[in-house]
């Protein structure tokens, strides 16, 4: 069999990996709307963006007709350091589940943050360093994208403050050393250190925090502090532009091979991930030149694709942000406690909002329960415990690549594995007790919050 | 610079991986001597070792003519899928070091166990397998090992019975929910489930158990269950021997580029680690076709090779195990809380013992402090966090890095990073607060526990 002939992981060569950044909107006939400024109602200009943001990283922001934006030599170093990531086939998993389905797998988690965060974070700290800032801040959650921020800092010297969602702080202190070990000022928020933290922790003593507050914190602190920008790790199209180098990477190895994917997978969150691992293959759908069924998938409880509208709000639960033009569940919505804590935004990029609104991409939701039971699954098979979020993608995998075994197709499946499990060892003990539950928003909890959605729409 | 060409990582193809392990011991003209029992004080039988540990591992145990031992195809089809493990150029530390030296690691942390353990375990898992067993059982400290094997054991469908030390069940239930993810038990040591488990705790009933006592259960538990094996992940002669892929990967890596190391250099606890690294070089220097500088590092905290003695000892703290002649602190010393927790073994595998008693390889001890400055250092610059253990080695690879600075040597060193450090962050804690400290026995407390020997001496 000459298929036989596919490595169990296919590496790319240095000078086969990718030399400029795809920007998907370049090819995007409908372009995503502009982010727009809330208290004037109008598109965000350059000169609004670059107090908080990079100059650079707003460049990349506005810039929808610029198809490859050139990898700056710097950070094509440092992706040396951890990519080519990748790309595997899942042949213990196929013999498992005894489909004639291909599966493929582009495998992110090779790297101490444990996920894809980190593509962007480099490239964000590199504009950071060459316009002369002295140091970036941020807010995390869960901690990965605080972790991988800290790493891509320490590398070009810069200072790094996290503001770390104090409930996050106290339970997660492993992330909060990683991030430690790299340097970065970590502050779980709320906090003393700024104005906005002070008034809240005087209204509500007792909070654990939130992710809008901290938000607002690294915010407050970008602004008020010289020499400093805020960053952030997914929504923004400047993030799916950095990402674009996991799709990128996985479709050179693919032709290398002469493989041809009918279906991509990918867990969506903000859709950093989706956004970076589909980019090239979109980028062939909209162009015409290839045809690909392309799958985001979402937790239940977060359904934002699923079960949101289209429409302009506020990124951020703080209400402090630009409004986007995406599908939401309304900024006040709150997600119960699902595991995968990078799926819990209420949002979505806007690029990859308006793709799925004209009909480029499908969309599934699916309950955590199952997701762990895919993740187990996984594991047990091709060897690697995969993070929570990304194991949504193995889910809906593992559910096509069954439907073959009904049909006896042969397809070929690839999908996103966007992270290691490393750090959610709580969530699995939980799974491994059989103490997970499945808590789905009521039509009536997406209907209140979507009420309150700003007035602009 | 023709230099330049060199990759940031060099990884084989899968034709390029080693289909023979190589056995050390074929080449040594001093074997190393033959584990004794300690009731006849003879050599051990295949026949008294059939009953505890699987056939044909007996049968490598023995061996030490046969220079290659084929890999089988199954054990093969698995490495495959974590490996070949990347050999890194340190491009990014060599640079903030300022040194004229060529720095490689050979870096094994990219798999679920995050360590070198899994390629004894798999191939342990299979010998079990093959010969029609229906589990192996096990101990485990710090929880590398039992996650290796379990991951070992859910692939080949083995039940896996892992006795982790009290403790450490307790203080790292990370590790132990990994384990459980994979389907492996995992049961605190001591427990009720065993005669020497009962006696202990009937004994000392706050006990929070010992690494000793584990093995007792283990062994135990396996010896009066049809169709269970106890296996072990260091020391031993056939671990070494699996072991081997780490080096041969790694001199091919180094073969295919021209690159001919000066030093090599890794971490000792039993010898797992450090033997597989050196073996094919070693080989090498044994056959007097080249010559290498080998080092092996140990804690000063637990110093078997730089303040040992070379004698037969038992290889548990319990004494219930084999004798081995090796370099040895005695059974019955206790090292302080270290917290490279694979490194806290009193003895010394006999082959590494004899090479280093020939003057073959050289031994440094560094404190655990100094070990953390470099891990840091390392983490900073190469991305990657590292296990305790392997940072022992990175402590030592610096070091000569920073000899060849004064010098101006262009000195090319190797050094073994067996794994990373995502479930030993209590320790960088530690560090990051700067509660780190170093106790080193006095020259009482190692003359106190060798007088102990056994009398076979």
């Amino acid at each position: 069999m000459a298929e036989t002939k596919i490595p169990y992981k296919i590496y790319l060569e240095e000078d086969e990996m990718p030399k400029s950044w795809y920007n998907l909107r370049a090819d995007m006939k409908n372009k995503p709307e502009p982010l727009v400024n809330p208290g004037t109602g109008k598109p965000l200009s350059k000169e609004e963006l670059i107090p908080i943001f990079c100059e650079e990283l707003v460049d990349q922001e506005l810039d929808d007709t610029t198809p490859m934006i050139p990898i700056p030599d710097e950070i094509r170093d440092f992706y040396k350091m951890y990519r080519p990531s990748p790309l595997v086939r899942a042949y213990c998993l196929e013999k498992k589940l005894g489909t004639p389905a291909k599966i493929y797998y582009k495998f992110e988690g090779n790297n101490t943050s444990g996920s894809h965060k980190l593509n962007s974070a480099i490239a964000q700290a590199y504009y950071a360093k060459k316009q002369g800032l002295k140091g970036v801040t941020t807010e995390t959650g869960a901690g990965q994208w605080g972790t991988a921020l800290s790493m891509a800092c320490s590398y070009f010297d810069l200072d790094c403050k996290v503001y770390m969602v104090k409930v996050s702080y106290e339970q997660k202190p492993f992330r909060r050393e990683v991030m430690r070990t790299y340097g970065a000022s970590v502050v779980p928020s709320p906090s003393e250190t700024t104005e906005v933290g002070k008034k809240i922790l005087a209204e509500h003593p007792g909070t654990t925090g939130s992710l809008g507050c901290a938000i607002s914190e690294a915010v407050e602190t970008a602004t008020k502090n010289e020499g400093y920008r805020y960053v952030l790790g997914s929504v923004l199209n400047q993030v799916l532009l950095h990402q674009s180098v996991i799709g990128l990477e996985a479709k050179t190895a693919l032709d290398k091979y002469d493989i041809h994917p009918d279906i991509i997978i990918g867990c969506s969150g903000g859709g950093s991930n989706l956004g970076g691992l589909i980019a090239p293959f979109m980028g062939e759908k909209l162009r015409g030149e290839a045809d690909y069924r392309i799958i985001a998938v979402e937790p239940a409880s977060c359904p934002s694709f699923t079960r949101g509208t289209f429409a302009y709000d506020f990124c951020d639960t703080g209400m402090i942000c630009p409004l986007a033009k995406m599908y939401t569940l309304g900024s006040s919505f709150i997600p119960s406690a699902n595991h995968a804590g990078g799926l819990r935004f209420h949002g979505m990029s806007t690029t990859l909002s308006q793709l799925y609104h004209d009909g480029f991409m499908e969309a599934v939701s699916v309950e955590q329960t199952s997701v762990f039971e895919a993740a187990e699954q996984f594991a047990r098979s091709e060897g690697i415990l995969p993070a929570p979020e990304s194991s949504h993608a193995i889910r809906v995998a593992i559910d096509e690549a069954m439907k073959c075994k009904e049909t006896g197709e042969e397809k070929t499946i690839v999908f996103g594995l966007s992270g290691t499990g490393y750090f959610d060892l709580v969530a699995y003990q939980k799974y491994n007790d059989g103490q997970m539950s499945d808590e789905i928003p009521t039509d009536e909890d997406i209907a209140a919050s979507i009420a309150k959605l700003p007035k602009i729409n």
